[in-house]
């Protein structure tokens, strides 16, 4: 037996925990349906106005939606917080059952 | 030099804290040889019973093993728990060394 | 409008939450940018020296770098600590944006 699935994007943002709030605002306001955040820490170079490196409190954000919708939030937090937040986001290919919950 | 690596299947679980025991017990029996849990929070669509948003404490479940196991954990989840819970469950392959340890 | 990306490797190592500090100080060591930690827990088989089972405070590291870069540090780690830790790690490919963030 071989399971049916489908495939969605699993979009993660790893940001500053002091940003948390305005990123589900901007999440809800874009059309993501639900979201994971985990608190975590972590160090790595700055946005373009501090080089310098900081470790810091940190969060991991994760959504699950249609890649269209994962483009959309990635460029909307790019052009949003990239400059002035240290902010690493990436997308994955993933397999999920019940297509209707996302 | 390339690194020699095998395939597996990473099974991610996001749901209800409250039931992170009923599921380890779970996974044990199914066969699983090992698991991560992560606290979490989110916000999402509940099952059939809720349909209404809830921002609730939730935990990530991760799991890695043979895509047969993972289908079979998955499918067992979707049974037990889908309609009563808020979960969603993603899976994706993932590479492996030491694949004496899965 | 398609999102132009490129691709890097995510490695994700859970292991003991002992060796957070000398895991961090081989990472810089080894050249990576930036790491993020997620406190975890959990049960697996362990190392050779330790045939039991165990559930103990674990770490999630995650790192994105070049896949040269990534199994680097994952041949590094295996020599180090796979014997006398509990340690699993995986390998996956990730699409990100602003590459030279990494």
């Amino acid at each position: 037996m071989t399971l049916l699935t489908e495939k969605r994007t699993l979009l993660t943002v790893i940001t500053e925990a002091a940003i948390e709030k305005n990123l589900l605002r901007d999440l809800k306001q874009l059309g993501v349906a639900g979201y994971t955040v985990l608190d975590a820490r972590g160090k790595g170079r700055r946005g373009v106005r501090d080089a310098a490196w900081g470790e810091a409190a940190n969060i991991q954000i994760e959504v699950i939606c249609s890649r269209a919708l994962a483009e959309t939030v990635l460029l909307d937090f790019q052009a949003r917080y990239y400059d002035n937040y240290a902010m690493v986001s990436f997308l994955q290919d993933v397999e999920i059952i019940r297509p209707d919950k996302f």
